[in-house]
């Protein structure tokens, strides 16, 4: 008999239909014991009064994986208005070792350690696979936005040759015996395609050495990148990425209005202001980005807020000044809820821009060559931006640590599983 | 003014309008000058005659970056009926050297190692840009198709402690002092993510040291993954793929109606058979593929077949026998003009049937443990794929070399750009 889901069942009352999934919860009174059978789409009830059925239950506990076949009976105490009674209970997976928490109770009763090492079994507790959902809906949002606004999707190596974009942080491989790095971000290779295809993204791993133990540092994450050409100035970078964060909320089916037609936005200096930072500060600290947050929000209404025109001395040696004023840079950061989700801007797009800007670096050309290839054979005005997902995700949640945002987090102490 | 694109142009007969690009060619003619222009969608003529015009576009070599803004004129010579004339050039980006090949010929007058050099000049050439389209494409079509299924994406680590799923062939780095390995695939991660989901995808890059230096091989390539739990056996996981076949063609725009809703299958024995091997075979050699997808064509006239029930002793650990015969495997191959595309089966899925495999291949559990740990957690029987995004583009286009098919390849010489 072909499975129906869970969620289907109310469809099919005084029907015998199949269902499979996994015990969720078993509870054995005396005249009587109920089954919660969890599928992907969610729990239902089945009633077991035959004795030698609940026999067969005694030996299957949490977590066994069954696929019952019953009669959809009317009931309304039970979830979504239906049980499942008079089973035929068929064993495909059964568990013979006691679990090292239990699923059914509304939190996971185990540490964030335990989780991890238990991973496969932590991850389907419903808030963990909430998460996770969202984590898939905001990267299927983020290409859809960008379909839409004609960007191409592309795929760029993980391995690379020279250890440059942020120098430090950065894993060492053994590539077939010559030194090899692993790519902190698609930066070059994302603008080196503007030239191909004028707007394209990527949603892929970028990994970070990154030694500090913090609930907020992913060795590996999933980077949604885009860039696009043909840009006045950064600004038309803000308006792609407004259009694309609207997207993404609308797929996850939340907060899409809170994104409006035209985010809020504010000049760094006018943002240290707003802060009551020194008027020479060269970054915003979590205490500026959180009092700006509150400000958007009773100024403006909005629980985003772009901050523009960062001092050019913070920002990476790519970034195209504001030609007003080169102190400032016409690279921005979106807040959302006084934290930085995304950052972005106009990056350098002339050859012999790029050269100055290495020497004024201190940094030597030659790593670089690849990359300032590209920029030899005519490159437009252009621009984009990267959003962490496990970073939004966890923005988003109000999860404390991102590693609750992914499924297997890889840090400074964890490698497995 | 707002640009539009050239295919807009037609649309804009006798007004004025804003095109951008790349100089795509440039013809300095004796009483006139032509420039053809590049941008995302297409070509667009512009005709200069305007002495000052033309002493500025002799400074504007090809690849070189404009924006012009000239009036739409109807001259059914010109590519889709219109060109522009009295035009307004501004210079964008300008290219001061030498291209080492010219972009504006039918195919790259430059062998693959200098195009792979200068990938950022290179992949700009339409022939390289169609391939690209059809790489992109094909990651949708698979999303759309399965997201449709109810398969929900996930990311999975790149970087896992043991290497392990084929042993050799694996690039080592260092992990924050201990050594890690770059994963294969996300195979074991796909199954263990069927416990939470049920149904599950990945489009991510996979890492294979491959010691060879072949047309077919590439150091890291995109892999289609996708898994399913609650299946009878490997029919299931071939029906699901049909479908989701269909879809990646329907979106590429082209054999969509190759893939019937059945594909023909044929036993493993029986393919030996129509290959004319020797019964005994334990794969199928290349000659034997390229027969039977003679036979495909000339039998069922259809460009793809399944081939099913692989001999165990040729299959990964993890794979699920024929129950009614376990010399065989519930693994299948999918062929596609007698090359195959795409390597699939039904997985074990008890524990005790793991560790059984793996005394059985010699291996030690250890390495595995984390891995072994979600099938103790009951599981589902369940099955899946992986497609080679690279191999499936050079089979649809017909490219020699898969390092044709991706932007930036990495192989045992080429580790940049």
């Amino acid at each position: 008999m072909q499975r129906i889901l869970s969620t289907e069942l109310a469809g099919h009352v005084d029907e015998t239909v199949t269902i499979a999934g996994w015990i969720h919860r078993r509870r054995l009174l005396k005249s009587v014991a109920f089954l919660i059978v969890r599928d992907a789409a969610g729990l239902s009830q089945v009633v077991v009064t035959d004795p030698a059925t609940r026999e067969q239950l005694e030996q299957l506990t949490e977590e066994s994986v069954v696929e019952v076949t019953a009669l959809v009976t009317a009931n309304e105490q039970a979830p979504r208005g239906v049980e499942l009674t008079a089973p035929v209970v068929k064993e495909l997976s059964r568990v013979a070792v006691q679990l090292p928490f239990e699923l059914h109770r509304p939190t996971l009763n185990a540490g964030l350690p335990a989780q991890l090492d238990h991973a496969a079994l932590a991850l389907r507790h419903p808030s963990r696979v909430a998460n996770l959902r969202i984590a898939a809906a905001a990267a299927k949002g983020f290409r859809a936005a960008l379909e839409a606004q004609r960007f191409v999707e592309i795929h760029t190596p993980k391995i690379v040759e020279s250890a440059t974009e942020s120098g430090a942080n950065v894993f060492k491989l053994d590539y077939f015996g010559r030194p090899g790095y692993l790519a902190q971000s698609p930066q070059f290779y994302k603008q080196l395609m503007v030239g191909v295809f004028e707007r394209v993204f990527e949603v892929g791993p970028v990994f970070r050495a990154e030694p500090s133990d913090t609930a907020r540092h992913l060795a590996q994450y999933t980077s949604l990148d885009a860039e696009m050409g043909f840009i006045t100035d950064h600004r038309d970078v803000m308006a792609a990425l407004t259009l694309t964060l609207k997207g993404m909320l609308g797929e996850i089916g939340i907060l899409e209005d809170a994104v409006r037609s035209e985010i809020p936005a504010v000049h760094f200096s006018e943002a240290l202001r707003i802060a009551g930072a020194p008027e020479d500060e060269p970054d915003l600290a979590p205490a500026h980005e959180r009092a700006l947050g509150e400000w958007a929000l009773r100024e403006h209404g909005s629980e985003f807020l772009f901050v523009t025109g960062y001092p050019m001395r913070k920002r990476p040696f790519y970034t195209h000044p504001d030609p007003a004023d080169p102190t400032w840079s016409n690279g921005f950061d979106l807040l959302f809820r006084g934290l930085e989700i995304v950052t972005g801007g106009q990056r350098l797009h002339r050859y012999e821009d790029y050269v100055a800007a290495l020497q004024r670096h201190g940094q030597p050309l030659e790593p670089y060559a690849g990359y300032l290839d590209g920029f030899r054979y005519g490159m437009p005005p252009h621009g984009g931006w990267a959003i962490g997902l496990e970073r939004f995700v966890a923005r988003l949640t109000g999860v404390a640590n991102v590693r609750e945002t992914t499924a297997f987090p890889r840090d400074l102490h964890r490698i497995a599983p």
